[in-house]
């Protein structure tokens, strides 16, 4: 890979040192505990958001740390199943995470500070982890052939887009958005996928060896599905106004995914012409529930209401892995690894478009269809137009990105073991693994 | 296999999609929050269910949440030991739980409506969970020989006879049951028996190469064993009376486990000639004291006595592996693939003993010896009468159940990835596969 | 291996029966519900330890199962990253732990008994799970080349000593360590080095085969640390002082896990010639953080501190894996598996340090610079001559331990199943096994 300057062994180094340091003069300066004495309002997020603190300063610890896995163990090992890149997947999800919410949290604040100060409490830390989803879902629709390097600046100007559009949405435009149907999810996908126009790479039209599963892979990625079904409720009512608000999120978002899960089996199954179950849709489509009752999560759609949404969800999230993602990779030229289209991106839409009827149909006070529709065309708009820019600065080829050939394959950034490359090829390629041992 | 029609193209994808449509009717008929301002109780499960609402709608969701990662997590890794069985295994686990807990909060809360509403609360949830708990318990026992549709219809059979008994053991015998010993555990497991014992198949007698374990699926089934021994102590207290009941619950469920675990290890190792200690022992029988002190959990019977009751389970679970489990499949022909007589079969019924005894010394007010005898005898005829039922129609040959050759092997129902079978493949049979590759 | 008895037939299953046995005795002797009608205190730890209870038995209960989940997936899984040693790494991490918080908790309230009885309450749960992590500690050091009955033989040496020293530093000295850094971190670790100098084995000087991981072991290890590092928070204030104290306890521990991540990731790109990332330090490194944190965790440091804390921790614990543990092998003949020294102890001296520098600033009403002094030399003390006197017990040539050649394999003490084994071998050893397969 002589043309491809992948040694990160500085610039990996220096861009994520010179990241932590400002973010460390930053909150030196700013930022401050808010153990709950002052009644002030946490991160922005949406309107519910700048609620008064719950007097406990811990109350919403147990859905701080259910959100906390869906981001760490649900979006990392959700990746996990491609064969030979589990160690970026949960990994760099880590350090993504890592570094995105430190940098969410200071931005989300801007315009909530008081004397000067950003005050941390444990909404705000819920908060600051939601704005890692972003860049988590992106990452997912790059993934495998971007480098650590590219990640980290899609992370910070990816979040920095991410806090005014929420801004936007939630202060300036009022929008609705409790589980971040919009904000987040579509926002998140389109601004992936738009990454991914960018970077588009010909070499893998015919596809990748490395692109796609062996069976234990696909089962660690079952780690990851399963904690993010789990815990969705707590991610879509975590910042809910505390009461009846608060119950009915995480109720629709419980009924949404039962329903979406079936929905996303049978339609798995009617597609295939065997009637087999495929695990890539089993893996993504059954959260397409989780996603869609985002918006109106917290509105008084009942039960069946949030039912049918998941069922539609699952419905077009499977439909799009089957037939939409080869369309977009083969006419649009956009590469969607994870398929974050199916699983956020029409999903998100689909959350969005719930909500603006939920809001004419005056299923939550003070919501407005007109508003719900300005926030849905605000964040898809902030998002294209972000993620352009943003695929724009990533491909400067100073940042270490893999040749084609490396794409899917952890060893060109990792340490792999060196038995277990043998095993995989051994096995992948037995003819010429086979020689080479006689040889 | 031409004599089997194992194409699930139609059958299953109709069969979900009716299941789920006739719940969303039912759902839209007659199912509503209950966001905590009125004062009804939720859905049954025994008698401490019909305790008035805690005054925050949200206080039980932790251990909803824990309760939800034994059905999903720890369930559906448990069963992951196969070796090329996982995806059925975490894949069907969440299909079934998916549908069941919606089909379960129905039926549960039949008998408890309010103006011809059923209201859902988190402790209503929490009880759909535990309904699902019977059939997971049962797919142990016929995992591997059925199809998605059978246990579908499995699913949906099972949880209404379920709610039948719980509602007879707790509301009209009175007998105490807050872990569920008897009408979780032993129901779920003796009905799963009768169902594999109808399904009875000679042609499995002297074993299959897939009915076993790899090194790392063994490690899969691991995260199911660890995640339900911690957070077991939810399971047997979630929906105890708030309080000193409660707590109590916690701390027996706790100390039964922790004793069960050394109970099961010494076990293991006595009754292997060479010492070494069995995996599948250590994934099964360090739960059964969670099992055996269910139906005693909130009684005073102090923390020796329920590490007593925990080193029994774990003796008799282990030996049930080593001994009896052999024994039941060759002589009364019940095949029980995971062994859930040893872990919810024998430690339910010790459950419910110890609960007559408990309640015989008084252990717990209002709890009577002869109403636990009832509950007990109750659980069991249900299981036995409703899993014979269950299973001839499970057995009409119409359901798309595999071939003997093609049991235990996920690539019947699922897209399996093909490297990794040919890997799998080559390894197991590497002669053969040297000749292919030769060839 | 005619000289080693590691036949565990009898010696396992007595040591372990007869311990179970004294601690059920001394329970039903001793030990009773606390259900929260008294306000008594809790088990020892620390000065906030003493605390009158919380109204609701229950409001810690929460942070508890995420401190059980650090025992027993995080620490579990944490080891499985060995190629041939996950069975023990997390089945033999959970037979540890359940005996050892059964003996923690009996020997951390001697101190507290109330009319001759140890009162069992939440608050004693956590803090019997915190005893067991010292072991879990030094497990890691010795991990490979120790029998499960030394280990069961460790666990109740170690937490009598780690007993005694924590009611030193806490109660008699006055130190405030409230996420550990002293009494648990460096303890567990100074006390496994210790054990591993003296059961030094010079045969392993040379390196094991199974002592390294492959890909999916790996990714088994990634499991645990990903829990370990989103639950530290929890772990570092779960005995703190309700209220402001324990917010900042969270907050601070997230701040310095965060920044401790960046720097282990560029650090451990910065030693490596390619630069690519190495999978023991991201798994390891990235903990530094909550380690080195856990003194100070409820001091007034502000969030940057946190930060500042967590980047020493994470560059420090870095560079003692890629160059300090070679040389402790080399030179002082301490073979320390896991690198414990790196994550737990250099992090746990600092975090000593930290605390030191923090009372000098006033950071903490009523603790002191010569105190916390005091308490980080008690501990390293302690540790150093209980893993001495440990190790010498552990040596007795009867506790079956393993010859050189089977340390690190899990098949020495296991039942393990035989394709996978083949398997494993077949592309370790390609040749070898194809000759065998021709032959």
């Amino acid at each position: 890979m002589p043309a491809y300057a992948t040694n990160m062994r500085l610039k990996f180094p220096i861009v994520a040192l010179i990241l932590e340091a400002v973010t460390i003069v930053l909150y030196a300066l700013f930022v401050e505990y808010d153990t709950g004495d002052a009644h002030g309002h946490g991160g922005g997020h949406h309107a519910e958001g700048n609620t008064t603190h719950p007097e406990n300063p811990m109350t919403l610890y147990p859905m701080f740390q259910d959100v906390h896995v869906m981001i760490f163990i649900g979006f990392g090992f959700l990746m996990t199943f491609l064969k030979r890149y589990g160690f970026t997947s949960v990994g760099i999800n880590l350090l993504l995470a890592a570094f995105g919410l430190q940098w969410g949290l200071l931005l989300q604040n801007v315009w909530h500070m008081q004397n000067g100060k950003i005050k941390v409490s444990i909404n705000s830390m819920i908060n600051a982890d939601f704005s890692t989803a972003t860049v988590l879902i992106s990452f997912g629709a790059v993934l495998g052939k971007t480098s650590p390097v590219q990640l980290l600046i899609m992370t910070l100007l990816e979040i920095t887009i991410f806090c005014i559009n929420e801004h936007l949405v939630v202060e300036v435009i009022g929008a609705s958005d409790v589980g971040a149907s919009m904000t987040i999810h579509a926002f998140g996908a389109y601004f992936g996928l738009a990454v991914a126009r960018v970077l588009y790479r010909p070499g893998l039209r015919n596809g990748h060896d490395n692109n796609g599963s062996v069976y234990h892979s696909d089962l660690f990625a079952m780690i990851g599905t399963v904690f993010l079904w789990m815990f969705w409720p707590s991610f879509n009512s975590a910042i809910a106004e505390p009461g009846s608000a608060q119950i009915t999120a995480v109720i629709n978002t419980y009924f949404s995914l039962a329903a979406c899960a079936l929905a996303a089996y049978a339609t798995s199954s009617l597609v295939e012409k065997k009637g087999k179950l495929d695990m890539v849709h089993i893996q993504n489509a059954t959260l397409a529930g989780g996603v869609a009752v985002g918006t109106c999560a917290d509105m008084n759609i009942q039960p069946f209401g949030a039912m049918l949404i998941g069922i539609v969800a699952g419905i077009i999230s499977t439909l799009g892995f089957k037939f939409l993602t080869p369309v977009l990779a083969s006419k649009l030229g956009i590469q969607d690894t994870c398929g974050v289209h199916n699983l956020h991106g029409m999903p998100g839409i689909l959350g969005g478009l719930a909500g603006i009827v939920a809001a004419a149909l005056q299923r939550k006070e003070g919501a407005s269809a007109a508003h719900q529709a300005g926030g849905l065309a605000s964040s898809l708009g902030m998002a294209l137009v972000g993620g352009l820019i943003t695929g724009l600065i990533m491909k400067i080829p100073f940042w270490g990105q893999p040749p084609d050939q490396n794409c899917f394959d952890d060893s060109i950034y990792w340490e792999v073991p060196e038995e277990e490359e043998e095993n995989e090829e051994h096995s992948a390629h037995a003819e010429y693994s086979k020689n080479k041992t006689e040889a």
